[in-house]
């Protein structure tokens, strides 16, 4: 095969193929070509994907080697889209009662949730993520995101049991914005011990929710790696109950009287 | 910039932008390059893009012309790929009560969701699909892996309104399963009179879900541009309410007392 062909079905092969390890001799049998070749392609791809700020090619060395696409947004891109994103949510109109932000237009839009998917998997690339969780159904869309670009399997912890899952595990937890007593439920062999897992979500608040989530997990004894939200606002009536986690967007200064709202930068574009 | 590089940074470009014209002064003015050679980038990407079996480059004229990439999957691919979920399915251990089929694991696989919503998109790639509607809550990753290849919004169906949605239309509809009256509730500026929209679910049997989505859209006066379901299966109590659809597996002779089950292609392979 000829080396523009080459180029074109390995980079097709890479970007579907995200942190994967690839060995050199699968590619030169499905392209039939020389290693020298394959390695010199490889070569172009990982500059040229650097410079498209779309991530990087890592290369394993040994027998078992090869090579993995590592999706890493540049700062520039995750920096513009999160501004842009802002930017839309800062709509008033978007205020809905009990400070919360519509924003299911935006989470509609598959390739908006696949750039947060993205900046999410660019931020948690050496977090040894086995599984990403999130609980029905707004996260579902960017836990997928995530996932895609991470490689790993999605588990969504539901408010109810269904007879499609089987026998579950389920535990009780205060809702930080309404205050009730809410369930959370999970399949009983969703995880084995000590699995690392990414827990995803859209919004919080008080992080009741995401709490319910940790307590969950630790009932399965899993290992909470990371904690990344879309978006996080103020709770005036409760203090935060989480604090390592990583959100894209800020939210404050709701002021429904008035309507107003500030929404800019999440706590992963500081320090 | 050299051909070479320019190959990997158009392939990337067209493979996250599917179903949307780029312009050819857009990529002349990216790639800072005649116009000549990114025609001649593009006849090559083209016919890679074939030989590979994931799709074609659809060429637009005119001032306002371009290329569209349009994902399509081999008839090859996407046998194996079908015939491979089967024999994954037909597990015994997989049979719920109800004739219902464990299936959390496949679908918590983004790969596998990738493929799905990649084999949905080839089918209805003609069909001018405006948005693509699924209900909570097994739908959401399939409908946003379709939506995602063909370019188009999401919009969830719910079981219960949610403050987050706004004001919103209800529908009540009896289940082919369970035989109770259930209720589905979309927010109300979802769609504008006479958009096209595909229905996306994971399973029917009698079809009374997808019936309850299709009453609901009449509501919004919608046209219901196509169904696709992951898989189908009978129902021996009720007779199936939809028949325009198509299904990509097609469970039968579920035997409980035997743990038996048949799994093959649906009916979208047929014809």
């Amino acid at each position: 095969m000829k080396r523009s062909e080459r180029l074109i079905a390995m980079t097709n092969y890479l970007i579907e193929h995200p942190h994967q390890l690839v060995s050199l001799p699968f590619f030169t049998d499905v392209y039939d070509s020389a290693k020298s070749s394959i390695s010199e392609d490889l070569g172009i791809i990982n500059e040229r994907f650097q410079k498209e700020g779309i991530g990087r090619l890592q290369t394993v060395p040994g027998a078992a080697g090869g090579v993995k696409y590592i999706p890493l947004n540049s700062k520039e891109k995750s920096e513009s889209f999160v501004d842009e994103l802002a930017n839309k949510l800062e709509d008033p109109d978007r205020l809905l009662p009990g400070g919360y932000l519509f924003m299911s237009d935006l989470l509609g839009d598959p390739q908006t949730v696949r750039n947060i998917g993205r900046l999410f998997a660019t931020h948690f690339a050496e977090h040894s993520i086995d599984v990403v969780v999130t609980v029905a159904t707004k996260g579902i869309p960017l836990a997928y995101a995530v996932a895609s670009f991470l490689n790993v399997p999605v588990v969504i912890v539901r408010r109810d049991p269904k007879v499609t899952e089987g026998s579950t595990v389920s535990i009780n937890y205060v809702s930080g914005s309404s205050r009730k007593i809410q369930t959370m439920v999970l399949p009983k062999r969703s995880f084995s011990q000590g699995t690392n897992v990414l827990i995803i979500d859209d919004f919080m608040k008080a992080g009741g929710t995401i709490n319910g989530m940790k307590s969950l997990l630790d009932e399965f004894e899993a290992n909470v790696a990371g904690i990344g939200v879309l978006a996080e606002a103020e709770d005036e009536e409760e203090e935060r109950v989480v604090d390592d986690y990583v959100s894209l967007l800020q939210i404050s200064n709701v002021d429904i009287k008035n309507k107003k709202i500030d929404v800019h930068r999440g706590n992963l574009f500081q320090g």
